[in-house]
């Protein structure tokens, strides 16, 4: 077949891993856009890409161009997935999908208006594991979901000094930890259990509601202290952590807890699925293992292997067993995944990777979870199909 | 020094327990009464001791008798402890110390007025490493304490089929997941950050309203499924799990989720308790071992080891590094530093072992998530010394 | 039953450790003998023991005692064996049962003829999951036995300023890491696998041919530097660590690595044993937990539960799931079935516990090892019952 | 820069992972090379990649391309090394670089004269947590090398009806698990320790004397039971398991244990590297989490984050701390080492890669494996320089 072209519009941590993941999916990177002309043309000469693009505007005006991949700061997803749409591109965006339900509920529209693939890098579904685990409900190995637990959480927002534009409501929004990392758990739960969150209940925490943000700004993830800089006190108004109480369509309860100030948790999400049958519990920073809880006999250690997985969970899993996948093979397989989507042309289906839709109800989601932590009281979640 | 007596009361599976961990703590059990005298007589032959006597009150007429251990079913510990407070004993009570806290704060009277050590078996605290943590927080190792969070988590109880006295509220009280082992979980790690748990909110699950009580009944701990007996329907009233949202009295937020229905884990306590300079981590049931959390520096696994631990988490254990201590260790350090106490003579400074007023403490707090439950919202927890 | 009466000699690191597994087994502790009267005496006194026996003599001179433990530095075994056996006590040794299998072939002749119980205190064979990986063996679960690997790792030793005497060659024996530790390890895996060691090839190390004696002397594990002493240079001759390649009596191969400067490995003993079906390993460090291999399955990890394991596990651990059992306890089930022989009277049959025969097998094995490392070449390892 | 442009030959199990990590390490796959213009043909169709060469010769002749990739038997790689080298193009060859010593020192010759990059794609040196591993030793953290053991085992030829091309000498050389996975090792802890292997005693097994071939030949790793096919029975000389002694150029003891044959055991390669300050271990089927061992202090274990590792480590870590890499990554690592090198127009001085003269230290060390085998006696390793 012909090899799809993409566009990656974002330079910062994410963009080069959509870049890397696109090369790996055989999907041709056809341009690298930054928030400028000269920053398109830097990451294009670092990347190895064409710099011929260097707007989202050139790069929707290109016919020959098939997909946008939106990995820029979240205020800019809705007008930039929009246009896109428009432009006739199949999009692929970071979540979240936009600032708020009303923007999200519109691109679920536009995206159907325009028959064009819309998917949300949940990319965290596409370790194998959490595609297994997704298999053992669906054939009900794991048995009636009882309970579902566990939490996201990391260390790199630990100290007041410690920043990143994520931190500033206008830029961010207005949930921090639960809309950067609580989102992924909470798509992956309900993708893993086969359940929808009907209610929550939420109480978050600023540990610092006043940070001090260098003279010129930090990368995410950018590690270790630098040298000193210069600081000026800026008030926080978003959450460092939070737990929120889950109720689930089946009655399933369960809990997430968040947290950017755990020291010594870099990227650690975990799960723990109890069913009437077996529990699931994996953990984001040994993707590679599964455990399987059982009663009545030995407890089970999966290892990651095309030979003892389901055949889904096989098919976005390329080593062997014994032979470590990580964060990168995630994007790898999602890609493989919404391109495959679309080289099969079937938009009507229910598509293998997260949509729009997705996107949408986990942004109500998000809105529900500050709107029961302002009240401090349960708020049932809308229904993302209303 | 003259060896300390003691009457262990009880002969279910937590009586035989403190037979072993008092013999370890060279204090000499004198006397086992089971229910009737006949019991008595049976279990005394079967661990090898003394069957003089066969009840409770001609253990309180012995004056040679120091102590007595309540490992009884919770709803007599209140009448028992005043007995033996009374007869001038020191009393080891197993948790909960009382049905409700009218009658535990009684109990906290009697045992000023009577001038006896009065303790409750929180066990796990005499995990070396547990005092390890605590020593961590009190040394400032660990900084200010923001997050406190964690579980309690066992599959004896997963099936409907799976029956105990504790299921039944009138035997166990109105709490069971809860009250058996949350409230150990409570007292941990209130114990480890030294801070007190001020406001609740809790959801609880029974995963089964009806359970089939087998005819004859069931031990705890009995494991795996024994022959099929004729069994009845019982409406169940307690929970089978439940989470709690907590807020500590120095700010710092957390969680508790309790199951006694999670298959493949037997009796797993977890915390993880985030400061602003490390984190603790600690699983009971791999309790040689804790994860410390960094920032800026490797983390690290601490293994118990009395040359690397501190002196207050030294003196509870006795084993060099490598050579595994357990779940019957705690027994013996819990007695031995009870019985260490009581051999100082000094009542009055804070003994180092879990007090009455712990115990009166944690049934408030019960009482508190209960009625959070119900009330489905935030609940403040009275103070204990008002 | 009435209760056996014994006697500890030896009051060091493993003295004590004898002293509480026999009362939790529910045999009283008669006496406990140092190397003085007057050590006798203190060691009866801090342990609560009836001081009315302060030398060996005493004891086998008191018909009332039963049995005595002999914990002693290993060049006493062979006369204390001896004497204790022919006063007609029940014998139990700590390893190595002799200093040269001239004296271990006649402490087998001995017991023999005395008739009397005489055990070598293999306690590791008593953690329940080594019982368990014995019934897989025998019981065809694992298959043919294929590959026996693994090891026994401490730090101890790993400076030249740390000093014990059985470091040398008068007092521990030509052998030291070998026959302190790795004869452990040989032990547990002809006991597990069924099978016996035929020939070895070993290649030992010793990483201070010179160490600094601190003037006054060491206790074993006595951990972390002490106040600086002086010292004075004494010649080492025994190994701190050594490979050994390993022949069965079925064709099945392994190796063994033995350490005491290895880094951070308090006391890690290790197996691997991989049959045509199934792959069990296994590690002291965390003993309540084996895993189990498989090739077309996902590995198990069986934690140990008496609702889990076969019978014959089952019947020496005493706690349930998720309540870990340690190192004290495999001291308590080795006694109890050390004792529970006794009291089935019958020293006819095969015993469950090691005996002075397996001692003496070991012994060989240290002896060919020796015999191999000197000669640099393949040893033959002589049948035990010649 | 513009992009280097390479060949990959072989479209076996590694072919195609050379493919993409070409790609990410933005190396341009100009051709892919099958046994016969078809099978390049399908392979560069499946791939994505331009058809137009379908033989090495064709490529050899194509000045536009840099570099040929050799991912064949073992038994081609002289020859295809050879004609490459003469055509003046930079070659990276798959292990073991040749049949034998005589081949790969002739290899060697030909590289230093042509005067290209040639190196060895010993992949597992560039998980990130092994550069660290290395660091640590020249930086001296480990302090003095003392001891340095482990293994690599695997399970897929467990059974007697698993069968590959490696299993036959004449197709994969004399020895086996030792020249397919031992090699890794050897080549990884000679790398870490900076120390070259000396000496070595070895014995080898072959579990399965005769096999069952199935007509019609097996991929490597094609996991579980296809369905049942007629099979031969064919004789096997290869081992599948064996044990080797090894000395150091320091000093240093150590020992390696490898298997093919050991259920559950995907492709598990595990090092303990101990040294007089501390010891590191590592796990390739957890290779984000390096085990540092203190004997003072607790132990660590350092999650692999380029913000926490040394400067050489970070150098090829792409994603932050708790972003899992794996295997696919250590293929991108070596090839942007390998073209950095070459971009760098630097051979002169000791690369960064694998090189040649490794690939023949490699050989060297093999065949005094297999003599040892063979004598079952100590073999001096030749020393490569020579």
């Amino acid at each position: 077949m012909s090899r799809f072209r993409a566009a990656v519009v974002g330079t910062g941590f994410i963009g080069p891993v959509h870049v890397e993941g696109l090369r790996r999916a055989n999907v041709e990177v056809a341009a690298i856009i930054g928030s400028s002309e000269e920053k398109s043309r830097q990451a294009a000469e670092r990347l190895g890409i064409d710099p011929r693009h260097g707007s989202l505007e050139s790069v929707l005006a290109d016919e020959s161009i098939d997909a946008v991949h939106l990995t820029t700061p979240n205020r800019h997803h809705f007008a930039q997935a929009s246009a896109a749409l428009r432009a006739g591109k199949h999009v692929l965006c970071e979540k979240p999908l936009a600032m708020n339900s009303a923007e999200s509920a519109e691109l679920v529209r536009l995206a159907a208006a325009c028959g064009r693939a819309a998917g949300v890098a949940y990319n965290i579904r596409f370790y194998p594991l959490c595609h297994e685990s997704a298999s053992r409900v669906r054939n009900d190995s794991l048995g009636r979901v009882l309970h579902v637990t566990g939490g996201y959480v990391q260390d790199w927002l630990l100290r007041d000094t410690d920043f990143n534009w994520r931190v500033i409501t206008a830029d961010g929004g207005e949930l921090r930890a639960v809309a950067d990392i609580g989102t992924h758990w909470l798509d992956l739960v309900q993708f893993v259990s086969g359940h929808r969150i009907t209610a929550v209940c939420a109480d978050l925490q600023t540990v610092h509601p006043r940070r001090r943000r260098p003279q010129g700004g930090v990368e995410t993830f950018s590690g270790n202290a630098a040298p000193p800089r210069e600081t000026e006190a800026v008030e926080i108004a978003t959450e460092d952590a939070g737990c929120v109480m889950l109720r689930f369509d089946n009655g399933a309860r369960g809990c997430l807890w968040v947290s950017q100030t755990t020291a010594g948790r870099k990227n650690c999400l975990r799960f723990e699925i109890a069913g009437t049958a077996q529990t699931l519990a994996w953990n984001s920073e040994v993707p590679n293992t599964l455990w399987i809880g059982h009663r009545d006999q030995p407890n089970e250690v999966l290892i990651r292997d095309p030979a003892l997985i389901d055949p889904a969970a096989a098919a976005i899993s390329n080593y062997p067993g014994g032979h470590n996948e990580g964060f990168p093979d995630t994007f790898k397989q999602l890609f493989r995944t919404f391109y495959g989507s679309i080289a099969a042309g079937d938009f009507a289906t229910r598509p293998r990777f997260p949509t729009f839709a997705d996107g949408h109800h986990e942004i109500l989601l998000c809105e529900a979870i500050l709107h029961s932590h302002r009240e401090q009281r349960w708020i049932d979640v809308p229904s993302s199909t209303a």
